[in-house]
């Protein structure tokens, strides 16, 4: 990290934890360059960068100012959802076709997107290894990184579960296409059609596009925004039910941004094991934590190999490449054959850089300006949403990720905001995208992990007044 | 092509039509050399290739002399099979991957490998170009090259169409995790649970699983080695069933090798379309002919959108990269969500490397080489065949692609075969794992895509030792 990042980041984590207050006056660079041993220069550099992400403003011939608070937040939703407890069959995927196809285009303000900003990564970087990688790359590989994938690469995934302090042998490792092929060769190894599977309630859309397309049945569970899926009603839906599977996603759940504390995973662990129900995870938002430490998946807790562990490079490291992981426990056999099956194998180039990048390392050098960069964007983001959304607006609160939940106040129709908004071409992902049953209405999910800049304001700004445009109907 | 090239193939093509036999000596290194007005070097060179090729042998001051026959060949297999009429649910997955598991070992004597040898593609000018184009690639890649694909990659494949006399748009191409993955995605689309589908007998194992796996049933139809499906069976079949789907490979069908006639494949599909009935076609071998232009695809006669062409660039070009496409007709939307939905896009640097390769040029050369290449390994491997089995073995002569169908006489067991070539390191593939009806036990698919030396040699011995100890139990 460069002196001027140093100081940028010291001065913004003095922002985000309160110490310093909106309207607060940094001090002049000529004081800063003084106390801190570093040039004027450098000092400029960390102002101008605090200024671009938006944390701070210069005044003419005044200085600069703090210009977010960590205190004045919108109110967070408080309540978990309450969906009816039938098994029920979906039929909503056309639907969140319709309205995803309309974001998947560079020049919409991607409010609506689920992925951050591809300038987040470091392209270059891996573009190099991919380089040395590809024209190293044995002829033979094409059969040695067959399924369950390249040696190299799931040694450096066992690692890191190792530092995290997990036991997971790169032979427990199948390779896949993104982390959405790990999920959906899960509930393919263990479900048949008519089956049930727990989900939480709203839930990530392509779990509900998997359990449609494999013609089985939701079961939708209460879930908090702050500590996730309400154990109780799982319990219920468990003994109720018989599902097949849980699916869920412990740490910064989209959409809701909820992190199921470890006490809570333990418990779910365990809730699930006494009826031998697998555990779908999905954990690709995990590294993307703004605490001290990653918070540890449900996997962790996991004695009985019940828990399938899914995640990839796609959100934090290499979007393009396709290239994602399950950690199967005891349906690591099943999930290799159906990822032969499926798709075969897993791009043996991408395998390559990859292998060569975690070896290389900088991974985690990079995930830390990542996820500065991200808890820095969040409150820049909460603090315009407060600024142009209704009194009444509740917003969650996420300590990691970068997807921000909305609850509208009144009767405002998500998806009429969501029409209006692309109009002028922004857009924004509703809540009944997210829910096979009603209860999302009111409901937005916002990307802030793309760059915050005038252009983005003035199109938050948009959506703000769509919104009031609503109330006022 | 090199000198030496152009002369060893100008020499191969005279044996494999015939026109010298074996047994004949080649002209005099000196000879050749004058009446070709090129060095001794290029001749030596040229007889070099031919010998490592095995198509000629060098005897000690004598010269070289041909050692393949075109005309000496084993009896072809000459009836269809007879598969009973039923449409019937499959249970053979787990058996085909406990099979193919024990191939997938660089170690092992590919002779059941699905695949050619990886030697034969030009996997440094690829590395380049991946290299160039990773280095190159806009961050916004991952977002423009999203499913259903890289469009200057698309816009190619959409040209190489045009170059073969059919017209298929670009933004009827939707890019996939190879062909395999477009197969899949094509069944999702158009077959639900319990439906029925129509494929050749024997099939390709792939196509059997994805349709066990998606809870169908199958309908084996009557299929020649020569010709390919029997349509008045197939009519039967379509007024009998009412299936949701044909599936089937036109071009050197895997494991048969059969080419479906030009005149044939037109009324395949007027007879699918007489019943609305979409076609699934794998053609991943129609690059890979030895006659003298390409084989149309069924898709070139299709005039309602009812054809899905599917393949790829893994058994031709690119194996380890994973990129393939379907050019998917009146589906192509259906097929496009069924690709976000379960893997959402393909390796953008994968996709960009080979855009790239398509534009520069050289394919085409490539291919030439290629088939010339397989077409001699066909005769040598052919030749050897016929010395090793036993008498009354009969063997397909496909027209292209690299894999030789075998019907072993008396009540040799293919499944012992196997077993006993793998206790000797050499895999082949077993009749039984292409149907899920019985009739093809004393059959074995042989894979004569990979280099010819004398390990093979040795290895082809043993498979026939091992068939000729099994006829005298």
């Amino acid at each position: 990290m460069k002196l001027y990042e140093a100081l940028a980041r010291d001065i913004s984590e003095s922002i985000l934890s309160g110490a310093l207050q909106p309207g607060d006056r940094l001090p002049s660079v000529r004081k800063t360059s003084a106390s801190r041993g570093v040039s004027p220069a450098t000092v400029f550099e960390a102002y101008y960068t605090l200024e671009a992400q938006g944390l701070v403003q210069a005044r003419e011939r005044s200085g600069y100012f703090v210009s977010v608070s960590a205190e004045r937040l919108p109110p967070e939703p408080d309540t978990a959802s309450r969906p009816a407890e039938d098994a029920q069959p979906l039929a909503m995927s056309e639907r969140v076709f319709d309205l995803l196809e309309t974001t998947m285009r560079r020049d919409v303000v991607p409010f609506g997107s689920a992925f951050p900003s591809p300038l987040l990564f470091p392209l270059a970087r891996l573009a190099r290894l991919m380089s040395t990688s590809v024209q190293q790359l044995d002829p033979w590989a094409s059969v040695d990184d067959l399924t369950p994938g390249n040696a190299r690469l799931r040694r450096q995934l066992s690692l890191r579960y190792l530092i995290e302090g997990m036991t997971v042998h790169a032979d427990e490792i199948v390779v896949t296409n993104g982390a959405l092929e790990a999920l959906n060769l899960c509930l393919m190894a263990i479900a048949r059609p008519g089956d049930a599977v727990l989900i939480e309630s709203p839930a990530f859309y392509g779990s509900l596009q998997a359990i449609e397309r494999q013609g089985l049945e939701a079961i939708a569970v209460p879930t908090h925004p702050r500590d996730g899926m309400d154990l109780a009603a799982a319990e219920r839906a468990l003994e109720r039910h018989r599902p097949k599977a849980c699916w869920l996603m412990t740490n910064f759940q989209n959409p809701l941004g909820s992190l199921m504390p470890d006490e809570k995973k333990r418990d779910l662990v365990r809730l699930l094991a006494r009826y031998q129900v697998p555990l779908i995870e999905d954990d690709v938002f995990g590294e993307l934590y703004f605490g001290d430490k990653r918070p540890l998946p449900a996997k962790a807790f996991d004695t009985e190999g019940l828990v399938m562990h899914c995640s990839s490079f796609s959100k934090c490291l290499a979007p393009g490449y396709r290239v994602g992981w399950v950690a199967g426990g005891r349906y690591t056999r099943q999930l290799a054959r159906q990822k032969l099956a499926s798709t075969l194998t897993t791009c043996a180039p991408a395998q390559g850089a990859l292998a060569l990048y975690l070896e290389k390392g900088g991974y985690d050098r990079h995930l830390r300006l990542l996820r500065h960069t991200l808890a820095a964007q969040q409150a820049v983001f909460m603090e315009a949403v407060r600024r142009h959304f209704p009194e009444g607006t509740r917003v969650t609160r996420p300590k990691g990720g970068y997807l921000l939940w909305l609850e509208l106040p009144g009767a405002v129709d998500a998806l009429a905001v969501h029409a209006a908004a692309l109009a002028e071409g922004i857009s924004v992902a509703p809540g009944p995208i997210f829910s096979p049953q009603p209860g999302f209405e009111n409901c937005l999910r916002l990307n802030y992990g793309h760059q915050w800049d005038a252009h983005a304001e003035a199109a938050l700004a948009t959506v703000g007044r769509i919104v009031h445009a609503q109330l006022q109907r």
